[in-house]
């Protein structure tokens, strides 16, 4: 989009204001972030990790939820909670980004959860694997996708469904793809999908599907709105690529301290361990860089271990703030795919995937006395 | 403050503006809400409940935790968590909301961190009783307050400071005043206060001090930023009067099915049975009325039992929506003092004690066929 648009050239649902809607703001208060001082933590703990609930969390009784294999399958099933849970069990540390994370970041904006650079988290999630289950089901040979169905309905594209997302055959089947009922140890938490959820690790959040229900097999693409709107597109009416897997991103916890309201930081000066993650969807990450000057030049950071091939690897980096005065840190993640951070984030109509560099404005004080 | 005010005429700090700037987006995405369809639980799961930190999470360690008790005593005494959980343990469900719920909805609007009305959470918070620790230590007779200092520091006011609060010593003397190590039977999450926090039950969530490290005897009172900002002000200069228990409000699970970016709602015709919670902490709910047409008539909820006196009690009300069309859904709790939340809520500088009543929009369907 050009920078110059002026509001009466802009399509229905995107602003050129700095400033957000009400209906916006109460979104972001449903819809949290994580704090960035959690990134000290390898698994976040759980009221900490993002969040994004498309209607309301649905009321759930595990006693009598069930989950059902149906569609082009030759052995359709109605599991009970029990039935899941007396089944092969695996945890996976899986580092989980929402799609829309940054989306507020963009000029002109997406008008919808109004992110900025929070929107991640990473858990132990416990489950079962899908593949054996949907091995048992059968799935017949024109079945071309599975459609997950959660129990939250509601309105969205002027549509009143239930939240649904399909994946192909070959996706569901992937070995790590789990139906979790634990995460890092506890009871799945209401607000992330009590008693039951997907989780499609190293795609955006928006695939792994919270308080889930139905699992149909079905012979056509599925087109229904939570999957057609998860596309890339430059205008509304785009065929656009679909959303999947997550973009290399890196984040480094704000040093020093805050100012409450702007949240800028104040540094001593001397010598700081800045410390972060790095996360892609598409392959390990092998590489992390840090800028002091403002993305002008860029050192290479010492890169920890990640706890699975799916969560966030730490890094550190030795930063000499010895001369006082305003300065950018900033962070880049390359991933073994060559996939970067880019500088200056290509925009899209609803703002997805955007993995910009990181930049933290920080005032390194003058030397006491 | 007058309706008809000009942008130009504002003091600072105080918008005209119906959105939100970036600034107040930061912290709302930081300072999540409940979601209202979290009123169906006695107690929130923590990381529903809602959360204000006015500067970074602090890194804590329990092992080297310590709690200092000192100022003015005879015998000031420095306390690991290990002596802390030793001594007697208490567990009270607790009502907590956030001085600031609601300052959104005035106009003109303070900035800050705009909340609308979600900054609201149950826990069972579990620690060790205060006045115990401070018999023990033997406060001196010139003693008129006890600060309680966190470990979270930062710049507000355009003073850097830990956060800091003072009660007068009757008031850290109240036997249900406790220093609480657990959440709903878990250690204090990090966003909570790991590993240490105050609880001081009836009171806006400012007094019950996270990540507590020092109670200091004083023989003035305390006048940091964080005691002399939560005062009730018509202008910036203004005295005031401090803000203390929490004022009277109730709030009802919206029904139906939201939209998602409006969060309008939608209801099938028929009855429905409509549950809120209702709390104040200036004495028990005495009375709950519901309105389904706007504010103009008021009919009385069955109200239930509170899990404790300072926890929020449950109400119920059967609703007849069998009218298609648009429809407000209201309701008013009063307290055993007489106290009641008004119809339209009288204005203070910085926001604090937001207690108006809930209006909920919400669009009866036509039936089907």
């Amino acid at each position: 989009m050009n920078d110059e648009i002026t509001s009466a050239e802009l399509p229905a649902g995107i602003s050129a204001s700095d400033e957000v809607t009400v209906e916006e703001l109460q979104l972001a208060l449903r819809n949290h972030g994580m704090h960035l001082e959690g990134l000290r933590h390898d698994l976040t703990p759980p009221g900490m990790h993002y969040l994004l609930i498309h209607f309301d969390v649905p009321e759930a009784d595990e006693s009598t939820w069930s989950l059902s294999i149906g569609g082009l399958v030759r052995n359709p099933v109605e599991l009970s909670m029990a039935d899941l849970r007396s089944r092969s069990r695996v945890t996976l540390p899986i580092t989980l980004e929402c799609a829309g994370n940054g989306r507020a970041r963009l000029s002109p904006r997406p008008i919808s959860q109004p992110w900025l650079t929070e929107a991640i988290g990473t858990a132990a999630w416990t489950g079962t694997p899908l593949r054996p289950l949907l091995e048992e089901a059968g799935i017949e040979d024109e079945a071309v996708e599975l459609v997950f169905a959660a129990a939250d309905r509601g309105i969205q594209g002027e549509v009143e469904h239930d939240y649904e997302r399909s994946l192909t055959i070959a996706e569901a089947m992937r070995d790590e793809v789990l139906l979790a009922y634990e995460m890092n140890g506890a009871p799945l938490p209401p607000q992330h999908g009590f008693p039951l959820r997907l989780l499609v690790p190293g795609w955006y959040g928006m695939a792994s599907v919270k308080w889930l229900t139905r699992i149909t097999a079905v012979q056509e693409p599925f087109e229904g709105f939570q999957q057609t709107v998860y596309r890339f597109r430059q205008e509304p009416d785009d065929a656009g690529e679909p959303v999947t897997r997550i973009h290399p991103r890196s984040l480094i916890i704000p040093p020093g301290i805050p100012d409450f309201l702007t949240r800028r930081r104040f540094v001593e000066p001397g010598r700081h361990l800045l410390r972060g993650r790095a996360w892609s969807g598409w392959a390990p990450i092998e590489r992390v860089e840090v800028s002091t000057d403002g993305c002008g030049t860029w050192t290479d950071a010492t890169l920890g271990e990640s706890a699975s091939q799916f969560a966030w690897a730490p890094f550190t980096f030795e930063w000499d703030a010895s001369e006082p005065g305003a300065v950018e840190l900033s962070c880049r993640a390359t991933d073994a795919d060559g996939n970067t951070q880019p500088l200056e984030q290509p925009w899209n109509y609803h703002g997805f995937a955007n993995n910009v560099v990181q930049v933290i404005p920080v005032e390194v004080r003058a030397p006491a006395g």
